[in-house]
């Protein structure tokens, strides 16, 4: 039972956002400009990081639906969304994406945790300033959505497979807020 | 030096913004709407929260700001913020904001470590669903903008007075992208 009176069945941040639809439309088109608009960065791989930063903070609903999205997302290549889960430092990336994903795992424990080696072993690898702000942005974005999600207790499923709906449309439609 | 290149001297998530507009609209756009719009909590309380979370998160830049905003909207009682800033526990506050910044400092640590009885010691104190969701919606989105700030080592002013300027602006203006 989520913490408020919000619709029932509807999972995560969806119900929220059915709740409070005016807080919720800046919600969708920041996560829609920010996974999906213009970027050095694939859409994969915003996604990618947005399940790191919800897998680190224990967010199983963001988690499983970022995931599921960044598999759609990687394709034949969706194997790297389980290994990054595992374990990110085995995973099969580049040494950039290695990099970012270690400024988003910062950035999750407190901004103040990104430190000047994190970003110059990012440049080494040829991050640009525009992978740094979006690595940065999509880790701390995810932070609050991770908290919204928790922090009032919103329904999260079990079934893998509603998982899977939710990252075929993720990737397909991308984010548009529900009406309420 | 902030991490990557913004424009020099301006302050904390206003220079971040003028790097990446896209983005920062939406940013901007969700500050007012959660800080100014309509809520059943005042704009001097939703400033309080804000202060509370990133005070928590030793974010200087969010915390001297918004503690600014707080105390021109609190106006002759502006002593409030810096007694929450210095002991929440025994600050001259209702007992109903006494348990909305629990479930925000609960937030503020992960979203699971809010709990029943948090959320039950709100409502015993007359806490309606609006202000539990917007409490922890404020709470979820200074954790996300004081990771934004300190993650990319954006400017943090020393001068009180420039949190002063800060806060008569945030206190009248409201919340304005700046122009790239």
């Amino acid at each position: 039972m989520a913490h408020i009176q919000v619709p029932e069945g509807v999972p995560g941040i969806r119900s929220l956002v059915m709740f409070r639809p005016e807080t919720g439309k800046h919600l969708y088109e920041l996560a829609q400009v920010l996974l999906r608009g213009e970027s050095p960065l694939s859409s994969a791989e915003r996604e990618l990081i947005a399940t790191h930063v919800s897998t680190l903070n224990h967010c199983k609903f963001c988690a499983s639906s970022h995931a599921a999205a960044a598999r759609e997302l990687y394709q034949e290549k969706k194997d790297i969304v389980d290994c990054v889960i595992n374990d990110v430092h085995t995973a099969p990336i580049s040494k950039k994406m290695q990099a970012l994903l270690q400024i988003a795992a910062h950035v999750q424990q407190n901004g103040k945790s990104v430190t000047e080696a994190d970003v110059a072993e990012a440049r080494k690898n040829g991050a640009t300033d525009r992978d740094i702000h979006d690595t940065v942005l999509i880790a701390a974005t995810f932070s609050m959505f991770n908290r919204y999600v928790d922090g009032l207790a919103s329904f999260t499923p079990d079934d893998p497979k509603a998982y899977e709906e939710m990252g075929k449309r993720m990737s397909t439609i991308g984010y548009v807020p529900p009406q309420p």
